[in-house]
């Protein structure tokens, strides 16, 4: 069986591959024509080797080659965008418009732009510099970076072209890429623009690396080779945990984005105020993409009462009435079913869905539960299972007290957002509440869902275990998303013209510097 | 049998204890009369409950209250200096003075002082500030901390004293300091004058506790805990590896301090310029304090020919000249035996030392080991046994080539230094060298001896893996150490009034903030 190349060393070439596999087309079920390898150690290894000699030369780079090639590869995406964004919708059958070609695409190579910012101005290398003592640090590239892409965005978070690729690169690190095997056609696109931009901007041979898929055993394997500095990982929570365990053992950085059901808290004299704008704000931001958001919206929190009903009541409703997205892959429909019948075997009650959905190919009828706060704390595990898509759970506390203890026993979560009243008239419920949820998320929102992500410098999208796998760091927004693939070196007494630039006493450049106790 | 009692909750009080133990005089061998508890779960439990407690409150606490704390409670210390040098001389036996009163007892006020002033004037907050999406962002304080506290620092690095602890207590983290068994007593009374500054100022009763020991099972179940928020571990390789092992499992972060060889590279010229300066630098900082600091230099490489013979020489009849220094324990002296035995059973040879010491009580002869570089790179893994102590293994490389394979076989270190020659004859080899240990080390020196760890804001103390647990982290200097134990926390769309001051568009405060891309 002929498959398509893997870009490993400089160069595509033929995998040393172990089988193959085929993506489908989520909105009909066919799989599509090419076919693509499954790899062996054997291309690692060449991955490797091509990393760790690739990195020895960008690690000391100037900022301003790296920056050259991610805004080469950005104009090329932009090139390439009627191909990508057809690919793309064959794959995951995201809408072309405005979803791929109006939101995903520009995201995508404005973060690269952003990154290419980053690494021409250095922002993100955070030079400390104490004249007195003659000692000196700044943050370091971690060398070769895995990046494992999730479904959901094959651009802005594609292994290839997202924020960690974007990220690992500024800091001068190479990038062997995994594919997601829901659209590897789409990442080999990306991946040929790249490779353009890196032979054009002078990058070293093994500056981008592309795999498709591997064995779970093999990528263990690759996530802990000594020649790794860190891993990016976004997916789903059991094949992030078991990488976890993997690089935690061998003392690799790894950072993952796993599973959030991002809770809502919408107060009682807030939907009150206005319960129906809030249905259908909610109903919007649940519904969108078909749910398929990290930070979609899957657990409400309500207190008991009349004016709930009538807000459960209309959203319902709407939820009923609203169309069915089509999800991006026949197990995203398999998984959201099977997180359906956990979360209704546990107690939760069906206000609507869950069966089959009547859009267009694969797809989920638009699901709402409906839990007490008293069920809910019955077993607190079970009712945090994660409903991937056009889902949610409506947990609803009989007592500000029972509120309080629901978000207690809360894991962590990338989000988490409160609704209060204008009037004021639920300022001491959201007091009571907010202090536990702040612990909780990484990102807390007032009226406003959470279902966007802003590339702001001030974003973090990230939060507590089980979200991510450290409470310190933010996968989205620039320079902050950089320090994840970023080492903190020092240099003590170390001779002048030795130093980075940016640590010299002469230095010219635009980066902000903490120098005696003072950023100038 | 009546113990000494634990301090939680805010009060000393009977442990439920499992059992007790005693510290020794390392000078006598003899035990000390006082009887530690050894704590059960129940003790865990009342910490646990108390520093949530805490934390709850000192999460939003003003800065200036942690900073009078802090600042209070160096001033205690100062109070009790004699008293706290005379008990830590007692149970570590390291010098009155100049090392205990003169040198790590202001170390360690100053570590508190500065941590003060990070806590008051909020310099490890890093706010981010985009007005535009109305998003802001900022560390805070990430929850309970675990202090794990080592041998060799019983004041600078001690659980109730240390770096570790007050970088925990200026960002508004409650500390439970486990105390390092050889040094109960002083940490006992460091404890001591904590609480009475903690009642001083008005911190909650849970903000600073106090174990002595516990089973090793129940000090993992203890950094598991949902209500910890992360912990500082200082110590030995083996005990800290557990101890991440279980926290990694539970998604806790950990920094760990564990072992490093701390490699120095003496290059062949530069021994021809000063080949006995050198020899008396390396002498005085391998067995300053017995050899005892993580930063001392286990490993020397060297390149062969004459002029390293002759500089071996000398190394070794100042080693054999020099005092022997009495070790912290038994158990060092037991350890440091051990690593002998593993070197030297790999090849290693004895060109002076690994026999009893003639010194005070617990000690070794001042040891020097010998191996080639072939013979290193024949075991790499083994040839970096830490031998903690007075102690040091010289590899001599046979090539430029045999070096720099040496240095790609390392692990990760605290420290790496290079001596190169003022005239420039060494600058080739340097260049090959230093960008393969740049990538080992956190800390990078030149012409310098590693031993020394200023607490400057520029200062990294910490490294890759297995050195520390982390890359991207120090243990020392301010404020960056604080980031352990920190989240980074975003605010989108968070009404003004509900925003930490820090992030707010009317902040008065004196802290530099990120806004529009520029610290202001």
């Amino acid at each position: 069986m002929s498959t398509e190349p893997v870009l490993l060393a400089g160069s595509w070439r033929d995998s040393e591959k172990t089988g193959f596999f085929q993506s489908a087309n989520p909105a009909t079920g066919k799989l599509l024509p090419a076919h693509y390898p499954v790899s062996s150690w054997a291309d690692c290894e060449t991955a490797l080797a091509a990393a760790q000699a690739a990195f020895a030369e960008m690690r000391t780079m100037p900022g301003e080659t790296l920056a050259a090639f991610l805004e080469s590869y950005a104009a090329k995406i932009e090139e390439r965008a009627a191909e990508l964004v057809a690919m793309a919708h064959l794959e995951t059958a995201l809408p072309k418009s405005p979803r791929l070609a109006d939101v995903e695409l520009p995201r995508t190579t404005a973060q690269l732009r952003q990154a290419a910012h980053a690494a021409r101005h250095e922002t993100w290398r955070q030079p400390v510099i104490d004249q007195a003592s003659n000692i000196r640090s700044c943050y370091g590239a971690i060398g070769p970076v895995c990046v494992f892409g999730p479904n959901n965005f094959p651009f802005a978070f594609g292994s290839a072209s997202g924020g960690d690729f974007a990220a690992a690169i500024a800091a001068g690190n190479p990038v062997i890429a995994k594919a997601n095997s829901s659209h590897p056609g789409t990442t080999k696109l990306f991946a040929e623009a790249a490779h353009e931009a890196a032979l054009e901007t002078g990058l070293p041979a093994g500056a981008v690396q592309l795999l498709y898929r591997t064995s779970h055993s093999i990528g263990e394997q690759l996530v802990t080779d000594d020649r790794v500095g860190a891993t990016g990982y976004t997916g789903s929570r059991s094949a992030g945990l078991a990488l976890k365990r993997a690089a935690d053992a061998a003392g690799k950085p790894i950072y993952l984005e796993l599973s959030s059901v991002n809770p809502v808290v919408l107060l009682p004299a807030v939907l009150e105020e206005k319960g129906e704008a809030l249905a259908a704000e909610f109903t919007t931001s649940c519904l969108m993409g078909a749910g398929q958001f990290c930070t979609n919206p899957g657990l409400v929190l309500l207190l008991a009462g009349e004016t709930t009903e009538r807000f459960i009541a209309d959203l319902a409703k709407r939820f009923r009435e609203a169309p069915v997205g089509t999800l991006l892959s026949e197990s995203v429909r398999k998984s959201l079913h099977e997180s359906h019948r956990i979360l209704t075997g546990a107690g939760a009650e069906v206000l609507c869905g869950t069966g089959p959905g009547d859009g267009a190919g694969c797809c989920v009828a638009n699901t709402l539960l409906r839990v007490s706060g008293a069920a809910f704390l019955g077993d607190p595990e079970t009712m945090q299972t994660e409903a991937f898509g056009n889902s949610s759970l409506i947990v609803v506390a009989a007592t500000l007290d029972e509120a309080a203890k629901v978000l207690e026993k809360l894991e962590g979560n990338l989000t988490g957002a409160t609704y209060s009243a204008e009037s004021g008239a639920d300022d001491a419920a959201h007091d009571r509440l907010e202090p536990i949820l702040r612990q909780k998320v990484g990102r807390l929102l007032n009226d406003k869902m959470p279902t966007g992500v802003a590339v702001s410098p001030a974003m973090n999208h990230g939060g507590p275990y089980p979200a991510t796998g450290h409470p310190g760091f933010t996968a989205v927004g620039l320079p902050a998303s950089i320090l994840r693939f970023a080492v903190l070196q020092c240099y003590d007494n170390v001779r002048p013209h030795r130093l980075p630039r940016i640590l010299r006493d002469d230095y010219e450049g635009s980066a902000q510097r903490w120098v005696e106790g003072r950023w100038s």
